[in-house]
């Protein structure tokens, strides 16, 4: 009898995880992605800073599995699934299954209906997406430097962050920690400490998921960064000079070169095209609305993990969208489909929760577990090491070590490149 | 009196070992450059094969000079040389000189009068250039995989180097390695040492820049790692699905996807637009033709130096484009820019010859130091040695260290990316 035919979609925490899981299982895996990489997203703040290198946080999909006998790789875009007849459409080709793992995650930036805001406020969620915004950081340090008008200068110098989640309070203490020491030698003409950096968050307090103490201390943390934290706003316009603010009833002018999207993603398309395909119902958010196994109802052979799973059977609410909870929902995909390999029936799925980090600057953290709430130096140890531990190649933990503890004694940041422009890209004019 | 100001174009090598040279003298000096960073041009091809990344190469040029407080760093293209005022035009502004230090390297492939070949054999000078490189070597292979006709699959795994100096020759070595090591275990459908890989060179023997019995040593290496060495050969045409090679009277057709072009440089264009200005003379490469003292005739305030310059006082045939050269040309000016204000005259420029280097694969290397020929993995370890030591930031070399002991001991490249690909991408289709 041949092997059971598993079809993973997605090689992002929940998809990478759900595949380790497989690995002596008896079935026949092949696993699907875009890209040739598995990218660890958690980190990605780091490259957009110039912190870290984008290879230091991508590990090749098919190096990662290479020594998984039962399974292969393939580089290829879903185009669409043939839920009759149990088979993945490709760009070219397809894939028959016996048993669906859906992972795609979140793949692009949600602009709250103002999509033509993309080009001028990047998002965060690709390699591109990092040394795009690395590139507009950099260079407007480089623009300041030449600029000769004050009110130009100060465009130049003024960054504003939408979203106080742990990505744009990630993004805001990196660049307050560029500006204050990074680059505190390397200009001339400014001083980039007096640069103007901006954290706007809807809601009341930043990081609002975590516990309000915490919020409290990372507000404090951003602050001493020299970050302007406004909470309760959100923006109303951008156009590239700057962004306009509403904050109840005022509505505020920023003259600003530099704006970075944080403010939530939208999870993959594909869920729109297996909900149409299967019935499966679509929360607001464009989430799969999952059964207590993971899977879509009526279809126990369709597993969704990670960010476009809508499960909300433990909580009555959807978990959130963390690395965690992906990998361990695809973890349990795996097992269950290990469990019914057997003949037997997979016992709900249960998250047990470990905890949410996020960390500000170079030395300051904060850490909910549970009922344990840390900050300070601790957390930012714990995130440290939790970081590490999860990268999953045993060189790139290696290389950001060496890269960290380097940076950390010399407050350096090793991979400060403009790259990706046009070769003749021009400095642009100052005004 | 205000201090003599020192206009500097360029910070590569020569640039680069000119400014430093100049930090304790009293001089006004701006540095100019396209990008933001000074790139180790040696490790390019070590990116464009996935062992290094992009930042561990190449270093900001502000951060490398920030502690030298007479000198400021400007990024900006040149668009003209006023040198009757004394002052470059730049894309945005200018700037005013008493001496004009002009490094502007090697600005693009050569392609001996068929640009259209420019897109579908790319060339490696730029970081840019090492990531599509990189994309497109690792996406053939990704291709294969999924292709199931055997002679397109074959032209995926066909890779044709042209160039048969150091980088075609370091090319063709790491490539070799790829296939026969590091993907060895990631396939399930191909096996990538049955790739071919063919380097294509004009001359009688590879590396026609070393002694003789060093090309020979160097051609016996790669052909350890199956590189098919076609010397006495050059490509005649190329059009995406293979190229023609032709040897004496026979000309070879050969399906290949993947064409990397190694076959030489042109100067900056900025030497056409100098010599337009000043008068000085072009040799036929496009050259600038300097005095003894490196500068410009009738115009000792110009010191050319690097790629740009033609210096043939030493053995009447002008110095090689090399990284020592271009460093030795460099500290000379900055030196003769010194001696001259003290009121003396400078000496005469004179090359020391440091010898030259090749390496191959990961432990066969050649060079020549005057009479002195070695090879193997002695020559390997020199040519470690002397890379490292000239990676012009501490922490990159620390990273260098660990990224290659890693792979040595695992025979992996770490930074195996395909990026800078549009986000929707799609693999090529099969054919």
């Amino acid at each position: 009898m041949a092997a059971h035919r598993v079809v993973l979609v997605g090689a992002g925490f929940g998809g990478l995880y759900a595949a380790k899981a497989l690995r002596r299982a008896a079935v026949d895996l092949t696993v699907i992605d875009r890209r040739n990489f598995h990218l660890f997203q958690p980190l990605l703040y780091q490259v957009a800073t110039g912190g870290l290198s984008p290879g230091e946080i991508a590990s090749p999909v098919r190096h990662v599995l290479s020594r998984q006998h039962n399974t292969r790789v393939w580089m290829a875009e879903v185009r669409d699934i043939d839920v009759e007849h149990r088979r993945v459409l490709l760009n070219e080709g397809e894939a028959g299954y016996d048993t669906l793992i859906l992972a795609p995650g979140s793949s692009s930036q949600h602009y709250f209906g103002h999509d033509d805001w993309a080009p001028l406020a990047p998002g965060l969620k690709t390699i591109e997406d990092a040394t795009e915004i690395r590139s507009r950081i950099l260079l407007a340090f480089e623009c300041a430097e030449r600029e000769t008008g004050a009110a130009a200068r100060r465009g130049w110098l003024t960054f504003v962050i939408v979203g106080g989640g742990p990505t744009g309070v990630e993004l805001a203490g990196a660049l307050g920690e560029i500006a204050n020491d990074t680059l505190r030698h390397d200009f001339r003409s400014i001083n980039p400490a007096e640069s103007t950096i901006v954290l706007v968050e809807g809601a009341d307090r930043v990081l609002p998921a975590f516990p309000p103490d915490l919020s409290a201390k990372a507000a404090r943390a951003l602050k001493e960064l020299s970050v302007q934290v406004k909470t309760g706003s959100k923006v109303t316009d951008l156009d590239g000079e700057g962004v306009a603010i509403s904050s109840g009833d005022t509505v505020e002018r920023i003259p600003a070169k530099t704006v970075l999207w944080a403010a939530g993603v939208a999870p993959s398309g594909l869920g729109k095209i297996v909900s149409d395909r299967t019935g499966a119902p679509l929360d607001k958010a464009g989430r799969l609305i999952v059964g207590p196994d993971l899977t879509l109802p009526g279809h126990p052979e369709i597993f969704v993990v990670g960010d476009l799973a809508n499960f909300s059977h433990q909580t009555g609410k959807p978990l959130e969208g963390l690395a965690a909870v992906a990998m361990a929902e695809g973890r349990y995909a795996a097992r269950a489909i290990q469990t019914r390999l057997r003949g037997q029936a997979p016992a709900p799925f249960h998250y047990f929760d470990k905890g949410i980090l996020a960390t500000i600057g170079r030395n300051k953290a904060v850490a909910a577990f549970s009922r344990v709430h840390i900050s300070g130096p601790v957390a930012w140890f714990v995130w440290l090491f939790v970081h590490l531990m999860y990268l999953v190649e045993f060189d790139n933990r290696m290389l950001v070590l060496v890269e960290w503890t380097y940076d950390y004694i010399t407050r350096n940041r090793g991979a400060r490149l403009i790259t990706g422009m046009k070769r003749d890209l021009k400095v642009p004019p100052a005004r």
